[in-house]
């Protein structure tokens, strides 16, 4: 049995499962195996150029001929330009990372693209609808990267209640299980980073990617959260530096001298003590890198079995 | 529709749903009318004194014949003698709150008593199925009160598949929905705290009540944190002073100091903003106080049209 909600029809995509937008490493080569899955694929952009941006696209478009979109962050300094560019190349979708998107989305749904915020809070997913996007993605603390104040188990439902649009659900999803859940907790899709980033297709570092198969559940920390910016990954040499320069009362330039280049070294070139290792805290439920068809289709596959087994076998129907 | 797992047989329960052990709240009368409304009703013991707990566990079993369990801390002055008691009134059923309960596991079992420690970490959950627990209740970071790191989303299935005895699923749990999904995530049962807090039958003080009532998702933070027992409550005024304290780096004499008595102003007295109130980041979901009856009702009617939704009306079998 496989599942297809509302937002399936809405994207064009077969499963209700999404890759996480990843910065350096959420590339055409993992996108475009996402998307040919039947997953929607993301193109991370981060602070990426406007020309890279735009050659990812073109490949991407030579890959696969299935719906894909594209990261933005907010917070880049090339914004303006890859919006004009997405425009310009008639990208399907695009999904907005770090920052509040709201003067952006008038112009991309005036131009027939689909728009998927990330949000950490009610109030913001509650602003973002008024605005016209197509779904949220609403994103629990325990995700890896830039995460906000609350988990997903009270999040989802609290944002399913608060808005009209589809929600997809993000952070601590890695298997079936958490599909089933997910979608019991009212959303409708799932985003995944961390399980793709351990994928044959991802770019990624071996040595990143092995990292994140050997964590345990206690195995990520949050840095970050006194410049307003709180970031998770794997805990090492660099985020125990960066968490007692932190806790010295540094300034915030002495931290960004400290965090500079450290995601390239991390999952690029995997330095494993010095690089940055974004990862969310479902990283312990991790156990192999495979192919991103086998990723998607084993959870479509135990999703069902899972709520066969809820709404069945390990379930006895009782009089009342 | 009402479900039943085996941790239902186990403890001779109707429902899978069982009540957080709360000090000074989680009275009797609170957890005779979880008992009485099917599910597990829990006298929480904080720092009580052996007499007013005996006390306590006789009354239940005035008022109701069904299961019931205490919660013991394992950091409490009395602990010993309560653990005595417990053994020479033959209560069911222990669960342990923050602290490390091995050493004193063996004695229950050998008397029969059923036990089952709060766990927030994989390895504390290997080390007490070791020891012979009956069941763990895996506490995610969204809880109030004591918490640990990782948020319920990833730990469920975490601890799930590191442990063979049942999984009780606690922190942002408060409806159907989060029944259905903690099931979908691989536990047995539910914990609840901060809903049945907000329940007619609780002894807690109106103010406390209405203020987890109309609290939103970002309502409540966490204190503590630097001295190694992080708490989750409302955010009030109290709650900024002793963040502000423990930022300042003050001793744990001076945060000690501040925090003494503030709960029982708090819970008891109904002084919202000088008292400590503990609540789950969950409380945004909750919209009203009603009958322990009506809510454990609920959730089992709304888990059951759950889990059928998710398998029926909201997916469409598709063709592999």
């Amino acid at each position: 049995m496989l599942y297809k909600t509302p937002i399936c029809s809405l994207l064009g995509i077969k499963y209700p499962v999404i890759q996480g937008g990843m910065a350096w490493i959420g590339t055409c080569e993992l996108a475009s195996a996402v998307s040919e899955a039947g997953g929607l694929g993301i193109i991370g952009s981060g602070h990426a150029r406007p020309e890279w941006l735009r050659e990812q696209v073109r490949r991407m478009r030579e890959l696969t001929d299935n719906p894909f979109a594209v990261n933005l962050m907010v917070v880049s300094p090339f914004l303006k330009d890859n919006l004009r560019m997405i425009i310009e190349e008639r990208v399907p979708v695009v999904t907005f990372g770090a920052g509040n998107a709201g003067g952006y989305i008038p112009m991309l749904k005036e131009s027939g693209i689909k728009v998927m915020p990330v949000v950490s809070a009610v109030a913001l997913a509650i602003r973002m609808e008024r605005l016209g996007v197509d779904a949220v993605i609403a994103e629990g603390m325990e995700s890896g990267g830039h995460i906000g104040d609350t988990a997903t188990f009270p999040l989802i439902p609290q944002i399913v209640d608060a808005v009209k649009v589809p929600v997809i659900a993000a952070g601590g999803i890695a298997d079936g299980r958490g599909l089933a859940a997910a979608m019991a907790l009212g959303a409708q899709a799932v985003q995944m980073g961390t399980r793709f980033v351990c994928s044959t297709e991802c770019i990624a570092h071996i040595n990143y990617k092995e990292q994140i198969v050997q964590a345990r559940d206690r195995s990520t920390s949050v840095t970050g959260a006194t410049t307003g910016h709180p970031v998770r990954c794997l805990t090492n040499r660099f985020s125990r530096e960066f968490s007692a320069l932190e806790k010295s009362g540094a300034s915030m330039e002495e931290m960004e001298d400290l965090g500079k280049g450290r995601m390239h070294s991390g999952v690029i070139s995997g330095d494993i003590e010095q690089g940055s290792l974004m990862a969310g805290q479902v990283a312990g439920l991790i156990k192999d890198i495979k192919p991103v068809k086998t990723i998607i289709e084993d959870i479509i596959e135990e999703a069902g079995s899972v709520i066969k087994k809820i709404s069945s076998a390990s379930c006895q129907e009782v009089a009342p």
